[in-house]
Protein backbone atom coordinates (compact mmCIF):
# COMPACT_ATOMS: atom_id res chain seq x y z
CA UNK A 1 0.00 0.00 0.00
CA UNK A 2 0.96 3.52 -0.96
CA UNK A 3 2.50 5.89 1.46
CA UNK A 4 -0.80 8.01 3.18
CA UNK A 5 -1.60 10.80 -0.06
CA UNK A 6 -3.80 12.48 2.51
CA UNK A 7 -3.16 15.33 4.54
CA UNK A 8 -4.19 13.98 7.78
CA UNK A 9 -5.37 17.22 9.22
CA UNK A 10 -7.30 18.54 5.95
CA UNK A 11 -8.98 15.30 6.09
CA UNK A 12 -9.86 15.24 9.13
CA UNK A 13 -11.56 18.60 9.56
CA UNK A 14 -13.47 17.34 6.13
CA UNK A 15 -15.24 15.02 7.66
CA UNK A 16 -17.65 17.94 9.60
CA UNK A 17 -18.04 20.29 6.32
CA UNK A 18 -20.42 17.80 4.76
CA UNK A 19 -24.52 18.61 6.07
CA UNK A 20 -25.44 15.31 6.68
CA UNK A 21 -22.49 14.31 8.50
CA UNK A 22 -22.60 17.13 10.72
CA UNK A 23 -26.27 16.16 11.75
CA UNK A 24 -24.50 12.67 12.71
CA UNK A 25 -21.95 14.83 14.64
CA UNK A 26 -19.30 12.49 13.12
CA UNK A 27 -15.55 13.07 14.00
CA UNK A 28 -12.44 11.42 13.11
CA UNK A 29 -10.62 10.24 15.92
CA UNK A 30 -7.64 8.47 14.27
CA UNK A 31 -6.33 7.94 10.86
CA UNK A 32 -4.04 5.86 9.27
CA UNK A 33 -2.90 4.39 6.37
CA UNK A 34 -5.95 2.50 5.10
CA UNK A 35 -7.67 3.01 8.53
CA UNK A 36 -9.92 4.91 10.23
CA UNK A 37 -11.56 5.36 13.81
CA UNK A 38 -14.88 7.48 13.70
CA UNK A 39 -17.45 8.60 16.14
CA UNK A 40 -20.56 9.16 16.32
CA UNK A 41 -21.31 10.67 19.27
CA UNK A 42 -24.14 9.64 21.56
CA UNK A 43 -27.53 12.37 20.94
CA UNK A 44 -31.27 12.28 20.28
CA UNK A 45 -30.47 12.93 16.56
CA UNK A 46 -29.67 9.97 16.06
CA UNK A 47 -32.14 7.70 17.83
CA UNK A 48 -34.80 6.13 16.22
CA UNK A 49 -36.65 5.83 19.66
CA UNK A 50 -36.01 6.48 23.25
CA UNK A 51 -34.39 3.35 23.84
CA UNK A 52 -33.17 2.36 20.14
CA UNK A 53 -29.88 4.27 18.05
CA UNK A 54 -31.47 4.21 14.40
CA UNK A 55 -29.14 1.74 12.33
CA UNK A 56 -29.89 3.77 9.37
CA UNK A 57 -27.50 6.14 11.31
CA UNK A 58 -25.19 2.92 12.20
CA UNK A 59 -25.28 2.17 8.45
CA UNK A 60 -23.96 6.04 7.51
CA UNK A 61 -21.36 5.52 9.96
CA UNK A 62 -20.60 2.56 8.61
CA UNK A 63 -20.24 4.10 4.78
CA UNK A 64 -18.02 7.63 6.10
CA UNK A 65 -16.08 4.92 8.24
CA UNK A 66 -14.99 2.90 5.34
CA UNK A 67 -14.76 6.09 2.80
CA UNK A 68 -12.10 8.12 5.32
CA UNK A 69 -10.09 4.52 5.70
CA UNK A 70 -10.16 4.60 1.68
CA UNK A 71 -10.02 8.26 1.62
CA UNK A 72 -6.42 8.28 3.33
CA UNK A 73 -4.97 6.05 -0.16
CA UNK A 74 -6.13 9.17 -2.18
CA UNK A 75 -6.11 12.33 -0.05
CA UNK A 76 -9.99 13.27 -0.38
CA UNK A 77 -13.47 10.37 0.14
CA UNK A 78 -14.49 8.41 -2.69
CA UNK A 79 -18.06 7.35 -4.11
CA UNK A 80 -19.83 4.21 -2.23
CA UNK A 81 -20.57 1.71 -4.77
CA UNK A 82 -22.34 -0.43 -2.38
CA UNK A 83 -22.89 -1.36 1.25
CA UNK A 84 -23.28 -4.52 3.55
CA UNK A 85 -24.41 -3.87 7.31
CA UNK A 86 -24.83 -7.01 9.80
CA UNK A 87 -26.66 -5.54 13.14
CA UNK A 88 -25.57 -7.89 15.66
CA UNK A 89 -26.80 -5.76 18.70
CA UNK A 90 -28.85 -2.41 19.59
CA UNK A 91 -26.97 0.63 20.25
CA UNK A 92 -27.40 2.25 23.55
CA UNK A 93 -28.45 6.06 24.37
CA UNK A 94 -25.93 7.73 26.02
CA UNK A 95 -23.22 5.95 24.54
CA UNK A 96 -20.84 7.24 21.96
CA UNK A 97 -20.30 5.11 18.39
CA UNK A 98 -17.24 4.02 17.49
CA UNK A 99 -16.32 2.65 13.70
CA UNK A 100 -13.35 1.29 13.27
CA UNK A 101 -12.40 1.01 9.51
CA UNK A 102 -9.61 -1.11 7.88
CA UNK A 103 -8.68 -1.05 4.09
CA UNK A 104 -9.38 -4.63 2.91
CA UNK A 105 -8.44 -4.53 -1.18
CA UNK A 106 -6.93 -1.10 -2.85
CA UNK A 107 -7.52 -1.83 -6.01
CA UNK A 108 -7.47 -0.38 -9.76
CA UNK A 109 -11.25 0.10 -10.34
CA UNK A 110 -12.77 -0.75 -6.48
CA UNK A 111 -11.83 -0.98 -2.95
CA UNK A 112 -13.12 -2.73 -0.27
CA UNK A 113 -13.35 -1.90 3.43
CA UNK A 114 -14.15 -3.13 6.92
CA UNK A 115 -15.96 -1.64 9.35
CA UNK A 116 -16.74 -2.58 13.17
CA UNK A 117 -18.92 -0.61 15.12
CA UNK A 118 -18.78 -0.76 18.61
CA UNK A 119 -19.72 1.52 22.01
CA UNK A 120 -16.60 2.41 23.72
CA UNK A 121 -16.71 -0.27 26.50
CA UNK A 122 -16.23 -2.95 23.58
CA UNK A 123 -19.69 -4.05 22.85
CA UNK A 124 -20.61 -4.72 19.85
CA UNK A 125 -23.34 -3.47 17.70
CA UNK A 126 -22.16 -3.86 14.04
CA UNK A 127 -20.03 -5.04 11.33
CA UNK A 128 -20.19 -3.90 7.93
CA UNK A 129 -18.64 -4.53 4.74
CA UNK A 130 -18.87 -1.25 1.47
CA UNK A 131 -16.96 -1.22 -2.27
CA UNK A 132 -15.30 2.33 -3.18
CA UNK A 133 -14.81 3.60 -6.38
CA UNK A 134 -10.94 3.94 -7.82
CA UNK A 135 -10.96 7.81 -8.42
CA UNK A 136 -10.66 7.99 -12.58
CA UNK A 137 -7.21 10.65 -11.49
CA UNK A 138 -5.40 7.87 -8.87
CA UNK A 139 -2.15 6.91 -10.39
CA UNK B 1 -49.78 -13.01 2.95
CA UNK B 2 -52.43 -12.50 5.40
CA UNK B 3 -54.19 -9.27 6.05
CA UNK B 4 -52.82 -5.94 6.41
CA UNK B 5 -52.72 -6.38 10.52
CA UNK B 6 -51.48 -2.28 10.77
CA UNK B 7 -53.79 0.22 11.16
CA UNK B 8 -52.44 2.42 8.14
CA UNK B 9 -52.71 5.57 9.62
CA UNK B 10 -51.16 4.78 12.63
CA UNK B 11 -48.22 3.52 11.34
CA UNK B 12 -47.73 6.30 8.97
CA UNK B 13 -47.93 8.79 11.86
CA UNK B 14 -45.41 6.75 13.69
CA UNK B 15 -42.79 7.42 11.36
CA UNK B 16 -42.39 11.04 12.15
CA UNK B 17 -41.90 9.83 15.84
CA UNK B 18 -38.89 8.78 15.47
CA UNK B 19 -36.23 11.39 16.25
CA UNK B 20 -33.72 10.46 12.94
CA UNK B 21 -36.50 9.91 11.10
CA UNK B 22 -37.62 13.17 11.81
CA UNK B 23 -34.23 14.22 10.70
CA UNK B 24 -34.35 12.72 7.54
CA UNK B 25 -38.05 14.00 6.93
CA UNK B 26 -39.60 10.82 6.33
CA UNK B 27 -43.12 10.63 5.03
CA UNK B 28 -45.36 7.28 4.74
CA UNK B 29 -46.80 8.40 0.41
CA UNK B 30 -48.58 5.11 0.50
CA UNK B 31 -49.01 1.63 2.27
CA UNK B 32 -50.40 -1.02 1.10
CA UNK B 33 -50.25 -5.11 1.92
CA UNK B 34 -46.56 -5.66 2.12
CA UNK B 35 -45.87 -2.99 0.33
CA UNK B 36 -44.68 0.96 1.72
CA UNK B 37 -43.53 4.39 -0.61
CA UNK B 38 -41.69 6.26 1.75
CA UNK B 39 -40.60 10.00 0.43
CA UNK B 40 -37.67 11.39 2.42
CA UNK B 41 -38.28 14.91 0.78
CA UNK B 42 -35.04 17.07 -0.79
CA UNK B 43 -33.10 19.46 1.21
CA UNK B 44 -30.11 20.56 3.01
CA UNK B 45 -30.00 18.15 6.14
CA UNK B 46 -29.69 15.18 4.03
CA UNK B 47 -26.82 16.31 1.68
CA UNK B 48 -22.95 15.03 1.70
CA UNK B 49 -22.05 18.52 0.17
CA UNK B 50 -23.84 21.04 -2.30
CA UNK B 51 -24.06 18.85 -5.25
CA UNK B 52 -24.33 14.90 -4.18
CA UNK B 53 -27.21 13.28 -1.69
CA UNK B 54 -25.41 11.65 1.18
CA UNK B 55 -25.10 7.84 0.69
CA UNK B 56 -25.86 7.24 4.10
CA UNK B 57 -29.29 9.72 4.24
CA UNK B 58 -30.44 6.75 1.20
CA UNK B 59 -29.12 3.89 3.08
CA UNK B 60 -31.60 4.96 5.88
CA UNK B 61 -34.30 5.43 3.52
CA UNK B 62 -34.09 1.89 2.47
CA UNK B 63 -33.67 0.58 6.08
CA UNK B 64 -36.77 2.06 6.85
CA UNK B 65 -38.55 2.00 3.72
CA UNK B 66 -38.03 -2.21 3.90
CA UNK B 67 -38.78 -1.49 7.57
CA UNK B 68 -42.55 -0.34 6.88
CA UNK B 69 -43.25 -3.01 4.18
CA UNK B 70 -42.78 -5.35 6.56
CA UNK B 71 -44.43 -3.34 9.22
CA UNK B 72 -47.99 -3.78 7.47
CA UNK B 73 -48.29 -7.15 8.46
CA UNK B 74 -47.27 -6.70 11.81
CA UNK B 75 -48.89 -3.28 12.77
CA UNK B 76 -45.38 -1.71 14.05
CA UNK B 77 -42.08 -1.68 12.80
CA UNK B 78 -39.19 -4.46 13.07
CA UNK B 79 -35.65 -5.25 13.89
CA UNK B 80 -33.63 -4.85 11.04
CA UNK B 81 -31.06 -7.99 10.65
CA UNK B 82 -29.30 -6.82 7.44
CA UNK B 83 -28.87 -4.90 4.77
CA UNK B 84 -27.29 -4.20 1.37
CA UNK B 85 -27.05 -1.04 -0.95
CA UNK B 86 -25.91 -0.86 -4.46
CA UNK B 87 -25.87 2.68 -5.37
CA UNK B 88 -26.88 3.41 -8.85
CA UNK B 89 -26.40 7.16 -9.54
CA UNK B 90 -25.96 9.96 -7.40
CA UNK B 91 -29.23 11.59 -5.71
CA UNK B 92 -29.39 15.42 -6.70
CA UNK B 93 -29.99 18.40 -4.89
CA UNK B 94 -33.75 20.12 -5.17
CA UNK B 95 -34.88 16.61 -5.89
CA UNK B 96 -37.27 14.53 -3.45
CA UNK B 97 -36.42 10.54 -3.16
CA UNK B 98 -38.85 8.11 -3.23
CA UNK B 99 -38.27 4.77 -1.70
CA UNK B 100 -40.76 1.83 -3.13
CA UNK B 101 -40.39 -1.26 -1.06
CA UNK B 102 -41.71 -4.52 -0.97
CA UNK B 103 -41.96 -7.89 0.44
CA UNK B 104 -39.90 -10.55 -0.87
CA UNK B 105 -40.40 -13.17 2.02
CA UNK B 106 -42.62 -13.17 4.83
CA UNK B 107 -40.87 -15.91 7.03
CA UNK B 108 -41.12 -17.41 10.50
CA UNK B 109 -38.15 -16.37 11.89
CA UNK B 110 -37.15 -13.21 8.72
CA UNK B 111 -38.75 -11.32 6.75
CA UNK B 112 -37.30 -10.28 3.03
CA UNK B 113 -37.49 -6.51 1.34
CA UNK B 114 -36.30 -4.92 -1.89
CA UNK B 115 -36.43 -1.35 -2.46
CA UNK B 116 -35.95 0.69 -4.92
CA UNK B 117 -34.70 4.21 -4.68
CA UNK B 118 -35.45 7.22 -7.49
CA UNK B 119 -36.42 10.46 -8.28
CA UNK B 120 -39.89 11.48 -8.56
CA UNK B 121 -39.01 11.96 -12.40
CA UNK B 122 -37.88 8.17 -12.57
CA UNK B 123 -34.07 8.38 -12.22
CA UNK B 124 -33.00 5.26 -10.23
CA UNK B 125 -31.15 6.36 -7.42
CA UNK B 126 -30.38 2.92 -5.38
CA UNK B 127 -31.56 -0.74 -4.65
CA UNK B 128 -31.45 -2.20 -1.37
CA UNK B 129 -32.69 -5.58 -0.02
CA UNK B 130 -32.77 -5.99 3.98
CA UNK B 131 -33.85 -8.45 6.23
CA UNK B 132 -36.21 -7.87 9.19
CA UNK B 133 -36.55 -10.14 12.59
CA UNK B 134 -40.00 -11.41 12.96
CA UNK B 135 -41.57 -10.18 15.92
CA UNK B 136 -41.49 -13.44 18.28
CA UNK B 137 -45.58 -12.78 19.40
CA UNK B 138 -46.54 -12.95 15.85
CA UNK B 139 -48.49 -15.51 14.94
CA UNK C 1 -28.26 0.22 -23.67
CA UNK C 2 -26.57 -1.07 -27.02
CA UNK C 3 -27.51 -3.26 -29.10
CA UNK C 4 -26.45 -6.74 -28.05
CA UNK C 5 -22.82 -7.15 -28.87
CA UNK C 6 -22.80 -10.93 -28.09
CA UNK C 7 -23.37 -13.90 -30.75
CA UNK C 8 -26.27 -15.30 -28.51
CA UNK C 9 -25.45 -18.90 -29.79
CA UNK C 10 -21.51 -18.75 -29.34
CA UNK C 11 -22.35 -17.04 -25.56
CA UNK C 12 -24.68 -20.25 -25.34
CA UNK C 13 -22.81 -22.66 -26.53
CA UNK C 14 -19.45 -21.03 -23.92
CA UNK C 15 -21.12 -21.82 -20.82
CA UNK C 16 -20.58 -25.61 -20.80
CA UNK C 17 -16.77 -25.12 -21.45
CA UNK C 18 -16.45 -23.91 -18.27
CA UNK C 19 -15.70 -27.67 -16.60
CA UNK C 20 -17.43 -26.14 -12.60
CA UNK C 21 -20.69 -25.01 -15.27
CA UNK C 22 -20.50 -28.72 -16.50
CA UNK C 23 -20.35 -30.34 -13.25
CA UNK C 24 -23.64 -28.62 -12.46
CA UNK C 25 -24.69 -29.21 -16.02
CA UNK C 26 -25.97 -25.57 -16.82
CA UNK C 27 -27.11 -24.55 -19.60
CA UNK C 28 -28.57 -21.47 -21.58
CA UNK C 29 -32.59 -21.24 -21.91
CA UNK C 30 -32.48 -17.94 -23.50
CA UNK C 31 -30.72 -14.65 -23.54
CA UNK C 32 -31.85 -10.96 -24.64
CA UNK C 33 -30.79 -7.37 -24.11
CA UNK C 34 -29.22 -8.00 -20.70
CA UNK C 35 -31.49 -10.71 -19.85
CA UNK C 36 -30.28 -14.46 -19.24
CA UNK C 37 -32.16 -17.14 -18.34
CA UNK C 38 -30.06 -20.37 -17.35
CA UNK C 39 -31.01 -23.84 -16.43
CA UNK C 40 -29.54 -25.81 -13.57
CA UNK C 41 -31.16 -29.28 -14.06
CA UNK C 42 -31.92 -31.51 -10.90
CA UNK C 43 -29.82 -34.02 -10.30
CA UNK C 44 -27.30 -36.25 -7.78
CA UNK C 45 -24.60 -33.52 -8.11
CA UNK C 46 -25.77 -30.72 -6.94
CA UNK C 47 -28.16 -31.67 -3.44
CA UNK C 48 -26.51 -31.10 0.35
CA UNK C 49 -28.27 -34.41 0.75
CA UNK C 50 -31.05 -36.62 -0.57
CA UNK C 51 -33.90 -33.72 0.76
CA UNK C 52 -32.18 -30.40 -0.39
CA UNK C 53 -30.22 -29.00 -3.54
CA UNK C 54 -26.65 -27.33 -2.16
CA UNK C 55 -27.00 -23.33 -1.30
CA UNK C 56 -23.44 -23.51 -3.25
CA UNK C 57 -25.02 -24.83 -6.15
CA UNK C 58 -27.86 -22.23 -6.21
CA UNK C 59 -25.16 -19.15 -5.21
CA UNK C 60 -22.91 -20.33 -8.49
CA UNK C 61 -26.62 -20.38 -10.34
CA UNK C 62 -27.23 -16.66 -9.51
CA UNK C 63 -23.44 -15.98 -9.59
CA UNK C 64 -23.32 -17.48 -13.83
CA UNK C 65 -27.01 -16.09 -14.58
CA UNK C 66 -26.25 -12.66 -13.24
CA UNK C 67 -22.91 -12.91 -15.28
CA UNK C 68 -24.25 -14.02 -18.43
CA UNK C 69 -26.98 -11.16 -18.17
CA UNK C 70 -23.79 -8.83 -18.36
CA UNK C 71 -21.98 -10.72 -21.15
CA UNK C 72 -25.06 -9.94 -23.83
CA UNK C 73 -23.14 -6.41 -23.77
CA UNK C 74 -19.60 -7.26 -23.83
CA UNK C 75 -19.90 -10.38 -25.88
CA UNK C 76 -18.34 -12.55 -23.27
CA UNK C 77 -18.23 -13.83 -19.53
CA UNK C 78 -17.09 -10.82 -16.66
CA UNK C 79 -15.19 -10.85 -13.36
CA UNK C 80 -17.68 -10.95 -10.26
CA UNK C 81 -16.75 -7.92 -8.17
CA UNK C 82 -19.23 -9.48 -5.28
CA UNK C 83 -22.74 -11.03 -4.53
CA UNK C 84 -25.44 -11.19 -2.24
CA UNK C 85 -28.08 -14.10 -2.18
CA UNK C 86 -30.77 -14.77 -0.17
CA UNK C 87 -31.99 -17.99 0.30
CA UNK C 88 -36.03 -17.96 0.67
CA UNK C 89 -37.15 -22.35 0.47
CA UNK C 90 -34.93 -24.72 -0.24
CA UNK C 91 -34.83 -26.40 -3.66
CA UNK C 92 -36.27 -29.95 -4.01
CA UNK C 93 -34.76 -33.19 -5.43
CA UNK C 94 -36.22 -33.78 -9.02
CA UNK C 95 -37.02 -30.25 -9.90
CA UNK C 96 -34.85 -28.28 -12.17
CA UNK C 97 -33.46 -24.52 -11.41
CA UNK C 98 -34.24 -21.83 -13.18
CA UNK C 99 -32.65 -18.59 -12.80
CA UNK C 100 -33.71 -15.09 -14.61
CA UNK C 101 -30.96 -12.28 -14.30
CA UNK C 102 -31.50 -8.93 -15.56
CA UNK C 103 -29.23 -5.79 -15.73
CA UNK C 104 -30.26 -3.49 -12.98
CA UNK C 105 -27.23 -1.21 -14.21
CA UNK C 106 -24.80 -1.22 -16.63
CA UNK C 107 -21.67 1.35 -15.84
CA UNK C 108 -18.49 2.22 -16.65
CA UNK C 109 -16.64 0.80 -14.46
CA UNK C 110 -18.63 -1.35 -12.61
CA UNK C 111 -22.78 -3.23 -13.66
CA UNK C 112 -25.22 -4.84 -11.49
CA UNK C 113 -27.48 -7.65 -12.39
CA UNK C 114 -30.58 -8.93 -10.02
CA UNK C 115 -31.13 -12.57 -10.36
CA UNK C 116 -34.45 -14.83 -9.35
CA UNK C 117 -34.27 -18.44 -8.96
CA UNK C 118 -37.22 -20.52 -9.17
CA UNK C 119 -38.83 -23.99 -9.67
CA UNK C 120 -40.40 -24.27 -13.00
CA UNK C 121 -43.57 -24.35 -11.57
CA UNK C 122 -42.82 -21.16 -9.97
CA UNK C 123 -41.41 -21.64 -6.52
CA UNK C 124 -39.17 -19.04 -5.19
CA UNK C 125 -36.37 -20.37 -4.04
CA UNK C 126 -33.62 -17.76 -4.12
CA UNK C 127 -33.04 -13.89 -5.04
CA UNK C 128 -29.53 -12.79 -6.12
CA UNK C 129 -27.41 -9.26 -6.53
CA UNK C 130 -24.04 -9.33 -7.90
CA UNK C 131 -21.92 -6.89 -9.53
CA UNK C 132 -19.64 -7.35 -11.98
CA UNK C 133 -16.43 -5.58 -13.61
CA UNK C 134 -16.48 -3.73 -16.96
CA UNK C 135 -13.90 -4.92 -19.45
CA UNK C 136 -10.97 -2.58 -20.06
CA UNK C 137 -11.44 -2.50 -23.54
CA UNK C 138 -15.39 -1.96 -23.70
CA UNK C 139 -16.20 1.07 -25.65
CA UNK D 1 -20.19 -18.81 23.74
CA UNK D 2 -21.20 -22.37 25.24
CA UNK D 3 -19.09 -25.36 25.04
CA UNK D 4 -18.34 -27.23 21.93
CA UNK D 5 -21.75 -29.11 21.60
CA UNK D 6 -20.52 -31.18 18.15
CA UNK D 7 -18.66 -33.95 17.80
CA UNK D 8 -15.96 -32.72 16.10
CA UNK D 9 -15.13 -36.49 14.52
CA UNK D 10 -18.52 -36.85 13.33
CA UNK D 11 -18.54 -32.99 11.78
CA UNK D 12 -15.49 -33.48 9.83
CA UNK D 13 -16.96 -36.82 8.80
CA UNK D 14 -20.06 -35.61 7.51
CA UNK D 15 -18.80 -32.76 5.21
CA UNK D 16 -17.95 -35.19 2.64
CA UNK D 17 -21.43 -36.78 2.92
CA UNK D 18 -22.94 -34.69 0.96
CA UNK D 19 -23.01 -34.98 -2.80
CA UNK D 20 -22.26 -31.43 -3.58
CA UNK D 21 -19.74 -30.96 -1.40
CA UNK D 22 -17.82 -34.02 -2.28
CA UNK D 23 -17.73 -33.13 -5.81
CA UNK D 24 -16.11 -29.89 -4.60
CA UNK D 25 -13.73 -32.11 -2.39
CA UNK D 26 -14.72 -30.32 0.42
CA UNK D 27 -11.86 -31.12 4.21
CA UNK D 28 -12.49 -30.19 7.19
CA UNK D 29 -8.69 -29.28 8.16
CA UNK D 30 -9.55 -27.62 11.41
CA UNK D 31 -12.70 -27.46 14.07
CA UNK D 32 -12.53 -25.27 17.33
CA UNK D 33 -15.26 -23.34 19.55
CA UNK D 34 -16.66 -21.21 16.71
CA UNK D 35 -13.83 -22.08 14.41
CA UNK D 36 -13.76 -23.97 11.15
CA UNK D 37 -10.63 -24.15 8.50
CA UNK D 38 -11.87 -25.96 5.58
CA UNK D 39 -9.75 -26.85 2.47
CA UNK D 40 -10.97 -27.48 -1.30
CA UNK D 41 -8.15 -29.01 -2.96
CA UNK D 42 -7.26 -27.60 -6.71
CA UNK D 43 -8.40 -29.49 -9.17
CA UNK D 44 -10.23 -29.11 -13.20
CA UNK D 45 -13.68 -29.92 -11.09
CA UNK D 46 -13.82 -26.31 -9.56
CA UNK D 47 -12.49 -24.26 -12.52
CA UNK D 48 -14.11 -21.62 -14.61
CA UNK D 49 -11.46 -22.23 -17.37
CA UNK D 50 -7.76 -23.06 -17.35
CA UNK D 51 -6.85 -20.08 -16.33
CA UNK D 52 -9.50 -19.25 -13.03
CA UNK D 53 -11.00 -20.85 -10.49
CA UNK D 54 -15.04 -20.98 -10.61
CA UNK D 55 -16.10 -17.65 -8.34
CA UNK D 56 -19.57 -20.26 -7.61
CA UNK D 57 -16.81 -22.75 -6.18
CA UNK D 58 -15.18 -19.62 -3.91
CA UNK D 59 -19.19 -18.91 -2.78
CA UNK D 60 -19.62 -22.33 -1.75
CA UNK D 61 -16.57 -23.09 -0.12
CA UNK D 62 -17.45 -20.06 2.05
CA UNK D 63 -21.48 -21.13 2.55
CA UNK D 64 -19.54 -24.27 4.14
CA UNK D 65 -16.98 -23.05 5.87
CA UNK D 66 -19.20 -20.54 7.84
CA UNK D 67 -21.82 -23.08 8.29
CA UNK D 68 -19.47 -25.94 9.85
CA UNK D 69 -18.59 -22.88 12.49
CA UNK D 70 -21.63 -22.25 13.42
CA UNK D 71 -22.14 -26.17 13.71
CA UNK D 72 -19.76 -26.19 16.15
CA UNK D 73 -22.44 -24.72 18.74
CA UNK D 74 -24.73 -27.39 17.75
CA UNK D 75 -23.31 -30.46 16.68
CA UNK D 76 -24.88 -30.56 13.03
CA UNK D 77 -25.28 -28.08 9.39
CA UNK D 78 -27.89 -25.09 9.99
CA UNK D 79 -29.51 -23.40 7.21
CA UNK D 80 -27.63 -20.65 5.50
CA UNK D 81 -30.52 -17.31 5.40
CA UNK D 82 -27.93 -15.46 3.42
CA UNK D 83 -24.33 -14.60 2.26
CA UNK D 84 -22.43 -12.10 0.27
CA UNK D 85 -18.94 -12.68 -1.63
CA UNK D 86 -16.27 -10.26 -2.32
CA UNK D 87 -14.12 -11.32 -4.42
CA UNK D 88 -10.41 -9.76 -3.94
CA UNK D 89 -8.06 -11.79 -6.14
CA UNK D 90 -8.36 -14.87 -8.48
CA UNK D 91 -7.94 -18.10 -7.30
CA UNK D 92 -5.08 -19.62 -9.43
CA UNK D 93 -5.00 -23.29 -10.79
CA UNK D 94 -2.86 -26.04 -8.79
CA UNK D 95 -3.14 -24.50 -5.57
CA UNK D 96 -5.84 -25.73 -2.75
CA UNK D 97 -8.23 -23.11 -1.52
CA UNK D 98 -8.31 -22.67 2.54
CA UNK D 99 -11.53 -20.97 4.01
CA UNK D 100 -11.44 -19.57 7.51
CA UNK D 101 -14.65 -19.00 9.45
CA UNK D 102 -14.98 -17.50 12.61
CA UNK D 103 -18.69 -17.21 14.42
CA UNK D 104 -19.18 -13.47 14.64
CA UNK D 105 -22.53 -13.90 16.50
CA UNK D 106 -24.46 -16.53 18.07
CA UNK D 107 -27.77 -15.69 18.34
CA UNK D 108 -31.31 -16.62 19.65
CA UNK D 109 -32.76 -16.90 15.79
CA UNK D 110 -29.49 -16.56 13.82
CA UNK D 111 -25.82 -16.54 13.75
CA UNK D 112 -22.64 -14.81 11.78
CA UNK D 113 -20.41 -15.96 10.55
CA UNK D 114 -17.40 -14.22 8.78
CA UNK D 115 -14.89 -16.12 6.42
CA UNK D 116 -11.63 -15.30 4.48
CA UNK D 117 -10.42 -17.58 1.63
CA UNK D 118 -6.96 -17.58 0.95
CA UNK D 119 -4.23 -19.76 -1.01
CA UNK D 120 -2.02 -21.64 1.62
CA UNK D 121 1.02 -19.40 0.58
CA UNK D 122 -1.10 -16.09 1.95
CA UNK D 123 -2.77 -14.95 -1.01
CA UNK D 124 -6.22 -13.35 -0.28
CA UNK D 125 -8.90 -14.54 -2.63
CA UNK D 126 -12.19 -13.68 -1.34
CA UNK D 127 -14.07 -12.42 1.88
CA UNK D 128 -17.53 -13.79 3.00
CA UNK D 129 -20.21 -13.25 5.76
CA UNK D 130 -23.45 -15.10 5.78
CA UNK D 131 -26.49 -15.50 8.05
CA UNK D 132 -27.67 -18.65 9.39
CA UNK D 133 -30.43 -20.09 11.14
CA UNK D 134 -30.59 -21.16 15.05
CA UNK D 135 -31.95 -24.59 14.57
CA UNK D 136 -35.69 -24.13 16.73
CA UNK D 137 -34.39 -27.00 19.16
CA UNK D 138 -31.85 -25.51 20.72
CA UNK D 139 -31.25 -24.51 24.31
Amino acid sequence: MSAMKADPEELKARISRGPFNQILGLQVDELGEGYALIRMPAGPNIMANERYVHGGAIGALIDVAGDWAVATQYGRPVPTIDMRVDFLSSGRPGEDLLADARLVKLGRSVSVADVRVFHPGGKAIAVGRALYSTPVDAE
